[in-house]
C-alpha cells in the first residue's frame, strides 16, 4: 500500500484506549487491527521505521496513514521552521 | 522576535475559550496578548501570514510559537510525504 503519510503531536487518548504519547512510534491507520506492526517507508527520504497501530485515522481522502510526531521525525518529515515575528499594527 | 515555529493540528479549546479550528490562521504564544495580530515570516521559504494569537504555548525550549496548521501550511511547512506500507509478521 502506497500513499501519503500525515502526522498528528496531539490527542488524548488512541481508538485502542490508551494515552496518546506523541513521542511514540505509533500510527493511526483506517483498518489494519490493533497491535499490527508495520514498516513505513519514506520514498523520499528513503528512511524507514516500524510502527504499531494504535489509532484510527486518518479520515482525509488519500492519505493512507497518520503517524505519531515521534515516527514522523524518525522518517524525516516534517519538524519545525525558522521564523520572525512582526506585532502587526 | 526570532526562532523556531512548530505547528499543530488537533486539540478541542484554545486558552482564550475558543473552539480550536486547524485550518484557522491561528497561533500559541507564550506571553503576547489573545487577539495580537503577527506576521510570522518563515526564514527558509521567503512566505509570511499573519495569524492571530489565540493559545498559549509552546511549552518547549527553543521554540517561539506554535502555528495551527493552516498558519503553517500557508507559510510552506511540513505537510505529507510519500509513504509504502508494510505489516511486518
Amino acid at each position: 500500500q502506497s500513499g501519503a503519510a500525515s502526522w498528528y503531536g496531539s490527542g488524548h487518548q488512541t481508538a485502542n484506549g490508551e494515552r496518546f504519547n506523541p513521542n511514540g512510534m505509533t500510527a493511526a491507520h483506517r483498518s489494519l487491527p490493533f497491535g499490527t506492526r508495520v514498516r513505513v517507508e519514506n520514498k523520499q527520504t528513503g528512511r524507514s521505521v516500524v510502527v504499531r497501530i494504535n489509532d484510527r485515522g486518518p479520515f482525509v481522502r488519500g492519505r493512507i496513514i497518520d503517524l505519531s510526531r515521534g515516527s514522523a521525525r524518525a522518517l524525516g518529515m516534517g519538524g519545525t521552521s525558522y521564523v520572525s515575528l512582526h506585532v502587526v499594527d
